[in-house]
């Protein structure tokens, strides 16, 4: 779960607004902690070459940064008849990223869960062009993006810029390490294919290497000794995955060791999977319990170090350090640093601006009449803040207004609004990281697209503050069709929408079924199923390559 | 093809043999260059520990170094009834190397051409213990192998010592770069997984760069170029995959340099495949010529650098330096530094030895009786000094005793005799280093074990040199099966035994059932199977991971 600052991005669509014409709306795509925004340019002065040269100057030029679930769900529904697209992102895949997990330990091969962004690019007529190049440097202000290739022994300049008229910001987001010190350096990750690729070459060394000759059972017992940080769905599949590709498999193949595997999950909150419906999380907690799963909760690391993790229980006060054998980190995510400065550009004077368009009567406070109005057009915007209000029990924005003691206040001046706002934005949270979400806002952004000139002439958003009018499109509203979690031994839990919950063996057919139709293309969904078939018919493989 | 100094190994023998009462017999394993060895110890004083201790005391210890074709052949064949097998390789798993070359364009995945070799292990009853670890010096004196684990992070000591009473030396050869400067750097290889697993990464950077914008069309052709430096099998169907591979797949994704790619192959010979058969030869320097593939004959190339390669015309004597986007160096293989080692450990008195034998007066010469008596010894031990002599016209053994002058002699001293031998040996081409040969070593040599105490009473093997009687076993004798070359385009060439000689399609036919047929497990046959199927209805896959 990733806390994002979302006045920031208020902020960089009031200030992208200033500077352009055209400008559309700006969203924060939260999965994976991903980031999108776009804007148009003021100038349309492009040195055009070999590559670059817009093909009809009539067409909008859109930079798409990222080929993840917003970035892929955006160019399979954008009508491309009026734009021209170029795709910026250092890998030229999309992954299927829900079922990383099941690469980890090969009930799924990394191959199959991948389709390159050129096949899914092709069949819209080769009118949008892929790079595969990182971008480093948004330049807001000139509407242009600094990119780079990564790829070694390039014969050529590497690195080259790209002008926008519209830029869709869905580079995604990077591990959030809390900056604990030790875990850039000793954990594993599960963000991209190659994590997953990593953990899975892991874990066979850790049993080839507790069933070396000449090692003590403690030292072998230490190999073995396998630790999750962050009791989320990934940590949590991740775990079952692992109990699983042991139980299943491992065990036929080191059975001098069965006695001697153990995996201990650590989580900050009081539950695991406690996003989830507290019915699935104690489902879960029960079945890791039968599976020696080992669960400390209300546990934060404090170090991890090549041998050793270190953590403190918080209730007790107590620090401990346990050897281990491999650390996988599942604690969240955040923005990378690309999003962060882009954010800092655009977003300099976010507060005073909304203070400025809240401020009609230019007296230099805000009544709580003026106060209600901009609040709502946030509330419009962010739908999220409605339902932070209201989980605060802040039955009236005016709550928002009370003076540090409590005290209602008739006015407020720039200062008491600041803190009004950062006092929302600092405890509210963002839609989950989750593909669903990221999906969803990129289908949503490539419908404004479609639909941009219909709705310039009938705009249908909130209120402008900056300007007089409305935006031209309602803000992106998320529908949550539901979340699994598969808890291992050919068992899920699910939360449904209209809280209906599910969990057991018929709710992992139910995961198979929903995981094979979401597939990104045939070739994909065939290469999974036969995955999964092949897994139950041979088990999973344990070359370590 | 390697050339490999087979008296430094008939040395070896008669050097274990005098250290020892129970040797067996030693020969060389040309799969890949690989070298099998085998010599019992004189002390069983092992130290007992926990996975070491020898489960029953009587049992042979047997330790294997090494996991690919021989060795894997010898441990599916042996009695292990009698045995006390360890088997130590640094991969834990048996790869189906002739499928390398299909791996590195994703024709074949690197994951159906494993398994296990705890896989293959198991069924034995678990009386094979496999450590994966690198055997890092063998101690010929004390029947002892040194070994290290090379996993990081390993909680314990990493390094630990085997003793046997016989000694399977099956760990294969490594590549040959003939000191060619820049080769280890710049160069990909085709020996193991990994390294078809880079090529296949390589191959799609090398697109993905030269359609970077901002690049000149030359840098294009020159990220494009793709260079193959050896003209053998191996090499051959690499370039008949990256051929099958952009034409069918990768110039629908890639239409932009569909003119921009180019395949050079550098062939220091007259031909390409000039193992093969003359029809072969020319078949497929046709088909690459149709093809497009361009084919250097007479070239040796003076060094690679990263952005060039450059090579000498042996006919013209005209030095060429090339830019490249990727070169792939597969021109031959050469023994391991522990092959190496061992050998120089065992191979001191070789020459002196077969002379102290074959001198049976004493008189410190020898005539052309004894001279001829060792030498139909040592044809019997090693059958392919007969070919070479019948190939050099050599119809009489006696020419080998000619004075540099070519007079003939009627004794020899040890001198003259060093001379003859490495005139053979010099000039002598071992078995050629393939999967077939391999594996036929490896069974013969689990032969020999499983029928060890009925041999001992009946030896059938060739007079002994350092003392009286016969050795145990008749030597080892190849049989060639025949050999495929797939030319791409679902066509290949393949010589059959009798001097049959089959190209086309129907050829890749027969390459195809041979190729299932030959799988190590149901499992890797049904997955290879599927990928061939996959392939045929999806393409292959440009993913970059």
């Amino acid at each position: 779960m990733r806390t994002s600052s979302f006045f920031s991005k208020a902020s960089g669509f009031l200030r992208s607004h200033a500077s352009s014409s055209k400008l559309l709306v700006l969203l924060s795509l939260s999965s994976a902690g991903s980031f999108v925004a776009y804007s148009d340019s003021q100038a349309e002065t492009s040195t055009p070459n070999l590559d670059l040269a817009q093909k009809d100057p009539k067409k909008k030029r859109i930079v798409v940064l990222g080929t993840g679930w917003a970035g892929t769900s955006f160019l399979k529904d954008l009508d491309i008849s009026s734009c021209d697209v170029q795709v910026v992102s250092p890998r030229n895949y999309f992954a299927f990223t829900p079922l990383l997990p099941s690469v980890t330990c090969g009930t799924v091969e990394a191959r199959s869960i991948v389709e390159p962004v050129r096949n899914i690019v092709k069949k819209r007529n080769g009118e949008i062009r892929f790079w595969e190049a990182e971008c480093l440097k948004i330049d807001a202000a000139n509407n242009r993006v600094m990119c780079r290739s990564n790829i070694e022994n390039l014969v050529g300049n590497r690195e080259f810029s790209l002008e926008y008229d519209y830029l869709v910001v869905a580079v995604g987001a990077q591990v959030n390490t809390f900056n604990t010190p030790g875990v850039k350096e000793n954990c594993y990750f599960l963000k991209e294919v190659e994590d997953a690729q990593k953990i899975r070459a892991g874990v066979i060394d850790c049993f080839e290497k507790a069933v070396l000759p000449g090692l003590s059972e403690e030292e072998r017992r230490t190999n073995l000794h396998f630790v999750i940080v962050g009791g989320g769905p990934t940590g949590v599949e991740f775990a079952a995955e692992l109990h699983d590709f042991f139980q299943e498999d491992l065990v036929k193949l080191y059975p001098m060791v069965k006695d001697l595997v153990k995996i201990t999950m650590v989580q900050s909150g009081d539950h695991i999977l406690n996003m989830f419906d507290e019915r699935i999380s104690s489902f879960a907690e029960r079945k890791f319990q039968r599976d020696g799963i080992e669960v400390l909760t209300g546990c934060r690391v404090l170090d991890v170090s090549e041998k050793a993790i270190t953590m403190k229980n918080k209730a007790k006060g107590e620090t401990s350090s346990v050897p281990h054998g491999l650390v996988v980190w599942s604690t969240g995510v955040g923005p990378r640093p690309l999003v962060r400065d882009f954010m800092e550009q655009i977003g300099q004077e976010d507060i005073s601006a909304i203070f400025k368009a809240a401020d009609k009567d230019n007296s230099g406070t805000l009544t709580v009449k003026e106060f209600q109005d901009v609040i709502e057009d946030i509330v419009i915007r962010y739908p999220q803040v409605d339902l932070y209000l209201k989980s605060k029990h802040l039955m009236d924005v005016t709550d928002l207004l009370r003076d540090p003691e409590g005290r209602e206040r008739d006015e407020v001046d720039i200062e008491g609004f600041k803190l009004a706002l950062s006092h929302v934005d600092s405890q509210m949270k963002s839609l989950p990281a989750t593909a669903q979400v990221a999906a969803q806002q990129g289908a949503y952004l490539s419908h404004c697209f479609n639909r941009m000139e219909q709705c310039a002439e009938n705009p249908e958003g909130p209120r402008r503050f900056r300007s007089t009018g409305r935006h031209a499109f309602r803000p992106f509203q998320y529908k949550h069709f539901g979340q699994f979690a598969p808890l291992g031994g050919e068992q899920a839990a699910a939360e449904l929408p209209g809280d209906w919950v599910s969990m057991g063996h018929s709710t992992q057919w139910l995961w198979y079924s929903v995981y094979a139709s979401k597939q990104v293309s045939w070739r994909t969904r065939v290469l999974v199923v036969s995955d999964w078939t092949r897994r139950f018919i041979f088990g999973r493989d344990s070359s370590r390559i």
